[in-house]
């Protein structure tokens, strides 16, 4: 039976992880030795502690932190869960483990047990529900200025890559334009991914699987040199950061593809900004650049001097009326400021005057060589996007 | 610009569909052209004409069919639907289109306006809604004894796989055991997959994602020569006929690893027979000889000799109390016949006495080197698995 696999792109990882994690916890052993107070400084992760920053187009955490004391009634048991976590975590880098969240909420539940300053005997849960594992993980990363993945924490991932592009992954060189009807799957990891030669023009990002598969088998990314992705609807982490990476690193503009509807754009907004909750993430996962490509509300209608892509007879047996549910999505995206621009204000007006959804699906039922070969490039050429 | 990419494979496959097609519609030209009534003949899709083969273990259509005649005021509509789609996916096979179930939806929704035998303006819908279309879909594989796929209708996939083989798909060789933290996400025609070089003892179908993720990064696959397979969730229609392929023409065993509770036996069974809705797919898609790996109830509380692999203490803080739901599920399973024998009679029974359900991380949280190096290849070598 061969050794077990040995990855040294993980090694590394894992180091650098423990160090940080050493760093920050080395000072609370020395408050400890030294009979200081124990506490623990964590950058705030309220929504008043959210900022968009407008130059770099992202959220970001403010500079308030909060102090977690030992010896405070009310933080004793957040306290203790934020040790039992970073000492679950830091023997599962320790131990080239890779947990999952879930893991993580296993590894630490369990009961306490004790004798109180009375002697009586009590028993206190470390945690009972998963979210309270997740909220303490959040902690730990602002805290430590690291992404869960740096921590060597893996979760499902249902992004997809194809194009033209080698990159090296673990111990291999992954060529992503001979993966046949295929495609690669993006690793949990995207940081630790290194990009080789890449020889693309253009991100094409398709919400939809379904569609990524029909514009991949019909060669879109080999006629016009790009490299395409999905996140099979709402995107993962992994698939957000691969993307950025993309943008950031190797300059390639990013182009989302996606129904013409308010969750379309809502898929456009969580790659572009990220999640307000979430701002931490933000700073590394989305993609300030990125431009909603289509499909819009004028290439169902038409705008000016633009003529619409569908004919009378396609928009009456393509058009889909919105719902309640949709109209209220839009005036609630209306509210962010990264659809106060011109152009997405006079998207969202037009949406809400037609009450119209247009799915993808319906512009390649035109067939999907009008769909590749036509629609796709012809709004790229023109620079026919919204952002 | 390059020319449009040549997939020789596809073009084969759909060479196949149109002869089929050709087949079957010619004679209906025939009985136009000489004054015969019009009709098609159609296997009956009902369950009365769902058969379980013990022999085989798959579910099939029996021998019923039913004429579908245009000259019938209650299948004139139908009848115009089947053609409407017949037509649309003979097309798509010419013009070397890739639709999807959303597309022909959409290609064949149109309205037709005619005026009846008094003169008066009528119109019909040739579908309002997809699961109008799908039906006739459904339709037409058990009148062609094809698949979708062998149509080249594409659609939806989550299915992933990494291991210790290589394969042809479209123009490319692919090595699945090069593929650095990733994996490769399956086409949605696994048909058209050609196996190359496999050094696999055995093929794991993991039911979700993460866990796939955690096998894959600690180098299960490679340790123990195998092939590792998520559907993450409930499997899609090409990661049921990929394992199925791995199965019969490799003859590598299957084993299935999912929570243990109901659901996860419901994917299991998923795997195994399919769904007795669909019987037509269960000929192709099912994998009859899949075992049940784990995790079972007797993994959480032992059995006779059988010593459990988790503590009082663990079971203390890892079981999940089984809801109605679960119970339910639970009874409605034991009517299958596949669920008949006698350690799937044991399990259940077990089940709904201690009311338990375990997932599949709380192993993990033990430490993925358990969970891989022990608790796996320890069931595997004992036989300690669930048919």
């Amino acid at each position: 039976m061969p050794e077990a696999y040995q990855d040294k792109i993980d090694l590394e990882a894992r180091k650098r992880g423990i160090n940080i994690m050493n760093g920050t916890f080395s000072k609370l052993l020395e408050s400890l030795e030294s009979g200081k107070e124990l506490k623990l400084v964590i950058p705030k992760r309220t929504l008043t502690n959210t900022i968009f920053d407008p130059e770099k187009g992202i959220l970001k955490l403010g500079v308030s932190k909060l102090e977690r004391r030992f010896l405070d009634m009310n933080e004793a048991r957040r306290f203790m869960q934020t040790l039992v976590m970073a000492s679950i975590i830091y023997r599962a880098l320790i131990e080239n483990e890779y947990p999952t969240i879930r893991d993580l909420y296993y590894r630490g539940k369990h009961t306490i047990v004790y004798r109180d300053l009375e002697g009586k005997h009590r028993e206190e849960n470390t945690w009972d529900e998963q979210a309270e594992s997740d909220a303490v993980l959040r902690d730990l990363e602002v805290m430590l200025g690291l992404l869960r993945e740096d921590l060597m924490i893996l979760s499902k991932e249902k992004g997809k890559v194809v194009g033209n592009m080698r990159i090296r992954s673990g111990n291999d060189v992954i060529d992503l334009s001979k993966l046949g009807h295929g495609a690669y799957a993006i690793e949990s990891t995207p940081d630790l991914i290194e990009f080789l030669d890449v020889d693309a023009e253009f991100v094409l990002v398709v919400e939809k699987d379904a569609v990524f598969q029909q514009l991949h088998r019909v060669g879109f990314w080999q006629k016009y040199k790009s490299i395409l992705v999905t996140g099979a609807g709402q995107p993962d982490r992994a698939t957000r950061r691969f993307v950025r990476r993309l943008n950031e690193e190797l300059g390639l503009p990013v182009y989302v593809l996606t129904d013409s509807d308010p969750y379309g754009w809502y898929i456009y907004s969580v790659f572009k900004v990220g999640s307000i909750q979430l701002s931490y993430e933000s700073e590394r996962l989305a993609t300030p650049k990125a431009k909603f490509l289509g499909v819009s509300m004028s290439d169902i209608f038409g705008h000016g001097r633009k003529k619409p892509y569908l004919t009378d007879e396609e928009r009456r047996n393509y058009i889909i009326k919105a719902k309640e549910l949709d109209i209220r999505r839009a005036k609630e995206l209306m509210k962010y400021s990264w659809f106060q621009t011109n152009l997405w204000k006079r998207e969202i007006d037009m949406f809400l005057d037609k009450k119209a959804k247009l799915e993808i699906e319906a512009l390649a039922s035109k067939g999907l060589r009008f769909l590749a070969f036509q629609y796709l490039p012809e709004k790229i050429q023109t620079h026919d996007w919204i952002e």
